[in-house]
């Protein structure tokens, strides 16, 4: 059930690196975005599949991770993601993405998970320099990562508490918790 | 299977109006919108949930139906959505949704479709208008506005021609055809 899906979809940063994912399994999850709605039926986006390690190796160092932990640089060596899905604008087509790269990367991320797979929306990245290395022509803006892995964490829901705080953290046994809106708090009418 | 629902899960314009949606259904919808990824996990997406009939024809009114096709002034009486849910940003949690909105709208149609549903993302809204008829307080923008129903027209998917346009279309028998790109075209780096 759908229902399943979307809750064990979390966001996760730590992978077994180890675990290969292939590039047949890429494209499935791409044509997922591709059936989903866009805009006008405009369809700006494209993509970029990665799922060597050579190639990981050089898109990983331009992505930003898990701002609010600061004592965290982001996954190790071994706990890498075994993949990625690079979200382009091809500005050719149209001026702005909308919220296509939402709507496409939720659809690739439920795909995933259904596969036991899991990963992560990256936004924060080093867009010039992941052009490069992607060696991107210039009518493509990187809009969205998708990391993609085995995903080696646990990640459970939390209330929001009294103090209000949405902010994720880790706690001793490195099990990632992420507060929630209650559903009451986020319907103002109905 | 995700594939299925996602294949399945097509942009309606026609329902079967008397074919009502129960605010139960709709508050499971926004659930699983509840628990799809946020950007910095900030969560400034609130929801109105519509199923009753005379507060759904207020909201009717001011909504943009299908642009492509121009001699269509959206679905007849009859033939409207049952339910409405209305995507709202609350500015006094952050200035932007990002892609939030793709993110949890792609849940919602999805979750959706496997009840048996179908809707359609509408971004043409009379913003000032809707958000009187709503009563909403000034610190909520609309976002998006998710239209729900029992779907009462057929939709295909088609290859983009060779004259590349994406435009959707009506054919005789009311089908209605939406050209995707090729999974080939999208692809521009694997």
């Amino acid at each position: 059930m759908l229902q399943e899906i979307v809750h064990k979809n979390r966001s996760y940063r730590r992978f077994y690196q180890d675990v290969p994912i292939k590039l047949e399994t890429l494209r499935e999850l791409a044509d997922l975005a591709r059936l989903s709605a866009s805009a006008m039926n405009l369809q700006p986006l494209k993509y970029v599949l990665s799922c060597e390690p050579k190639r990981n190796a050089m898109i990983f160092p331009n992505l930003g991770w898990a701002a609010y932990l600061k004592e965290w640089k982001g996954p190790e060596e071994g706990e890498r993601p075994s993949a990625y899905i690079i979200v382009l604008l091809d500005t050719q087509i149209g001026p702005s993405a909308g919220c296509d790269h939402g709507i496409a990367a939720q659809s690739i991320l439920l795909g995933a998970t259904e596969k036991g797979l899991g990963g992560c929306m990256i936004a924060t990245i080093n867009r010039k320099e992941l052009s490069k290395v992607l060696n991107l022509e210039p009518h493509y803006e990187i809009v969205l990562v998708i990391a993609l892995g085995k995903p080696k964490e646990t990640v459970v829901i939390d209330k929001v508490g009294p103090d209000g705080s949405v902010k994720y953290w880790r706690d001793d046994q490195g099990v990632h918790h992420v507060p929630k809106r209650a559903l009451d708090d986020i319907i103002v009418g109905e």
